[in-house]
Order: C-alpha cells, then sequence, then structure tokens
C-alpha cells in the first residue's frame, strides 16, 4: 500500500487542535484569507466534500514501501502533517483526499518523519507537533534570559510557549487564562505567575510582578481586540508575538505602535528541525507535556469531544486513540 | 534672554510636516491615543489653548546663555525639537509654551542643537529632521543590499526613506505615489521605479520589476486600509515598516500576518546620533534634499500653505522664513 518513499503507519494517537474547531466555525473564512494572502491561489481544500483532520499524532511503523529505508516495524514516530510527493507538499492538516490521523492507519513520507526513541510514550509524543508551534514561536522571538515573557491564553499554544520559555531560562514568565484548570496546568508547565483574566489582567500583572527588565508579550488566543490590547499596554519597543491565530477581521490603533516603536512578529507552524527538537524535548524529559492531556477518546467520539473543547474551562488537549 | 545651557537663535527656514496637518484635524483623537498608549498620563498639550508648532527648522545663533559655551554668533544649526530642562525633556512639536519654529526667533539646549558647517545652506539644514525620520525608519528595517525596497507614499517621509535607501545601495527601490509631480521627486531622490498609485499598484510592480530577492515594505502614506493591503499583498517573512501616522482606527486581518510570519516593525522619529548623522548627509552632499523644496512662505502665509499642503498633487516640502 505504501509507494516509494513512503511508510505506512498506524495511529497510535492524535491530538484535537484549536485550528481544528476554528476550521469547523471559520474554514471558509480561513481558505478565502489564505487565497487572499497568496495572490488569489485556488484553495487547496473543497468545503463542499468530506474533509479529513488530524494534524498531531504518534503513529506505529507497519510496513515500508518498496525500495524504502524507513523505520523497522512497531517504531513508535510522527511526522509533520504534510506529504512529499513528486517535489509538492501535501498538507495533511485539511485535506480532502489523503489519510489524516482521525484514522486508523495513514501514509507517512519517509524523509519526513521523525522516529521516537524506543520506550517512548507515545501519547506524549502525540504532542510534538504542538510543541513545535511553542518551540518556534519562542525561537522567532529572539527572547533570551533576563526578559520577562507574558502570555495571553494558556490553550495548547500558551501552554508550550511557556514550556519552551522555561526550558531556556526564561523568567519571570507571567500568563492569563479565565480557566481556573488552564491556570493551573500554567504553572505546571513552568508559568511564574497567572492571573484570573475574567478579575484581573495580563499587563496589570506584570506592572506588579514583571522586574524592570525588557518585555515580549505572545499573544496565544487569536481572538479579535486582544492584538490592540497588547499594542496600548506595551512598553516602548515592546514586541507581540502573535501566535494565536484570529480567523476574523480585527480592529487596531496604529498609534499605538508608532508611538512605541513596536514590533508584531506573526508566526505560524515550525521548521523541520523544530519539530524534530520538539520531539527531543518530549522523549529526553526536558519538558513534560503530561499536565496537557485532558482526555482520550475513541474515534466514533470526535464529534463530542469538538464540542467538550468548545467550553475550554475543562480540556486542555483530547488525544484520538484509535 | 537664553537660561544658562540654552541658545537664542533667529530662525532661518522651518518646514511645514504632515504631523502639523494631522494634528489640526485629529489632535483630540492623538493626544487621546498617545494618553492610552502610556497608561493614561495626562497631555502635555492642552488644545483650548494656543498651540504652537514647527519643529524641522535651522536657525542662527544670536547669543548663549550664561556659562554657556553655545556655537558662536552666526553659526547655522539645527536641532531635534526638544529643551531639556531640569532633567525633563520638553517637545517643541506641539506646544502651549514654548516659543517653536514658526516664528522668528526660539530658544534652544546648547547640549542638543547640532551646527552645521560652515557655508551650510539654511533651506537644506531645515530639513535635517525629515531626513532623519527616513534614516531611522532604513535603519530600523535592518534592510541591505541585496533586498527590493517598496515605498508607498512620496510625501515628504517616503522621500526620504528613498533617499536613505539610495544612500545605502539598496535597489531595486520601488514607490507609488498619486501625484506626478511627488513621483518625479522620488525618482529625483532616487527611486529606480515609481508607479500611479490611480492607476497602478505598488505590488503589481514589484511583482513585474522586484528581481528574486527579499523585499521590504515601507508604509509611508498613513491612511486607514494601506496596512492590511500591504499584509495581503507581501510575500512569506515579508517585513512591513510602519512609519505614516496613521491616527484613526484601523482594520486588518491578523490571518494574513500568521500565514506569512509577517513582521510589522512600527517607526517613530529617530536618535540624536540619526539625527546628527542626517545632518551631516545634507551637509556633504550625500543626500541632496533640495527636490524636496516646492515653496516657500513667509510667517504671515503659513495658514495658506497649510491649505496648499492638504492637496498634496502640488506640493512637497513648504519652507517658512521669517
Amino acid at each position: 500500500m505504501p509507494g516509494e518513499g513512503e511508510v505506512l503507519v498506524a495511529v497510535k494517537a492524535c491530538g484535537i487542535c484549536g485550528s481544528d474547531l476554528h476550521f469547523v466555525d471559520h474554514g471558509a473564512d480561513f481558505l478565502r484569507l489564505t487565497s487572499e494572502a497568496y495572490g488569489g491561489v485556488k484553495p487547496t481544500v473543497d468545503l463542499s466534500r468530506d474533509v479529513r483532520m488530524g494534524h498531531e499524532f504518534s503513529a506505529e511503523v507497519i510496513e515500508s514501501g518498496p525500495n524504502t529505508a524507513g523505520p523497522k516495524p512497531g517504531t513508535i514516530v510522527t511526522s509533520m502533517p504534510l506529504l512529499m510527493r513528486g517535489g509538492h507538499r501535501i498538507s495533511l492538516s485539511f485535506s480532502n483526499n489523503e489519510a489524516a490521523a482521525y484514522g486508523e492507519r495513514m501514509v507517512l513520507t519517509n524523509d519526513v518523519l521523525v522516529a521516537a526513541p524506543a520506550g517512548s510514550n507515545p501519547d506524549a509524543i502525540a504532542l510534538t507537533e504542538p510543541l513545535a508551534v511553542g518551540l518556534h514561536a519562542v525561537n522567532k522571538s529572539g527572547i533570551a534570559p533576563g526578559t520577562t515573557a507574558l502570555v495571553a491564553g494558556c490553550g495548547p499554544v500558551g501552554l508550550t510557549v511557556i514550556a519552551c520559555l522555561k526550558a531556556r531560562g526564561i523568567g519571570p514568565i507571567i500568563a492569563s487564562d479565565f480557566s481556573p484548570a488552564r491556570r493551573a496546568t500554567a504553572v505546571a508547565m513552568g508559568a511564574d505567575v497567572v492571573v484570573d483574566a475574567a478579575t484581573d489582567n495580563l499587563f496589570a500583572a506584570w506592572r506588579r510582578d514583571g522586574v524592570n527588565q525588557p518585555v515580549v508579550m505572545f499573544e496565544a488566543v487569536g481572538v479579535p481586540g486582544l492584538i490592540n490590547e497588547a499594542m496600548r499596554e506595551m512598553p516602548r519597543d515592546g514586541k507581540i508575538i502573535v501566535v494565536g491565530l484570529c480567523m476574523q477581521t480585527d480592529r487596531f490603533e496604529p498609534t499605538y505602535g508608532v508611538l512605541k516603536e513596536l514590533t508584531l512578529q506573526f508566526v505560524v507552524t515550525y521548521t523541520p528541525a523544530e519539530f524534530r527538537d520538539a520531539m527531543h524535548l518530549i522523549a529526553t524529559g526536558v519538558v513534560d507535556v503530561s499536565p496537557m492531556i485532558t482526555g482520550t477518546v475513541g474515534l466514533d467520539d470526535i464529534a463530542q469531544a469538538f464540542t467538550d473543547l468548545a467550553r475550554p474551562g475543562e480540556h486542555t488537549k483530547i488525544l484520538v486513540k484509535p
């Protein structure tokens, strides 16, 4: 079944991503904006057909294709969610045609997949992809020790940002969320101070606890209004890393940015090296992602899990396990 | 009349700045946004009183204050538009209390002013301040040869950006404006390609003439909508330097930024070193600012000059000469 250069795998676990939920609600907007952002290219996904999802996964190798030196059967692997075929990248994040990781079996490109060390926990390895998102955001920020980090939002993206900041020796890390459970997880992942977004404010906490040093802010919520709030509240020369994906039109005051010479750095995904680094952070135990895993469902319960995740107070990351 | 550490000067020439015009129309908004951006500080300007302006100037030294080794009388000087008194900065850009450069005489702080070489043309030296704005924008962009530069808007800010890009060996420089006169000035200042914003498009021109190399875009217009257009049209990893001051609320699609990992770098003003460097670029002839000077008026005709500048097709920089 796998072609040359490909490996057939059995999915062990697949995390449900916030972008999956966003896509269900705002998929048409997202495809339109993507097309506009790239000069009117045709969307690669047809919403009138079934869309397969599942891009945060671990899997066990079943067999390699012909002339393909893939990992031996039984090896736990993960992969950036894309196939390379004929020099083209085929996304597995939202796909009409390819099997993604909400399923039992899928095909991976051998040159893209990353094998985990023997004995790795497949549930943890499934979080390689979201950890790579956080690692990339931290790398792009250029943040170094001696800097205060603010993290708006303690969903999976904010939490992996926090974990990577902590691994880099950044502090204090001040984070905010509406959910008590998520704030507790943020502390488990490395946040030094957490504030309730309902009754307190990330920037007020920074003024109280931020120490007199430069500050970088990570916007990991992705709803309208937060970028402008960050621009209003950040100090001169402040840097705002936008890692939350807001798929709706937003409003802002350019004057805030100009007066204070702010930088807005938008980020998404990761490089192949960062993906591999993220897997090693998990496999070596430098980052413990287990506090993020708040539930497990079978393939038949994905719809219910999507509903549960829409109430963000309860869950952080639900794994689908076939 | 000048105090210790101060120098009394006679204004030789003062450029009318777009921010003066913006302030007349949007001053209350600007003061409100400034207050919001700095945690609710009280505005330093009271709009119910007369506001003095004029911050792009050259002047001739009349006399130095007591115990002050200022330049000898007759020296042509310019200065960042601020006074240092008791360790505090007092802005001369918009002031209720201090004489700014739309007038005959003013007081400068000796430690801040910059003396021009003997024989300098006072009209050209008056453009030190806007050239410093362009120089700072180019410095903050980190642009280097081997990069294509796009400049939206060929008003004074766009033109000084173009001049500083040219002085740095950047090319091609592609610029757009609605005004044929300003496009001609852009070519005189160093633009390689100019396009009519009414019938063509900066980004379309870049696709035609931009060469296959990284691109940095300078937004030097400052009206709503242009930042979002830049975000839609810029390629992956594109950097947008926002140097135009838009004092109104703007709208944008964060998705464009996230998908392409764009950077928005907002910039304003300059450092003391950049101000001095700008004066030397003019005094040494590296940058010829004379194409920007399209008119001269006396103090009695400032109101008419403001009206004339509101029709941007005709004028670039009008100098007020007492």
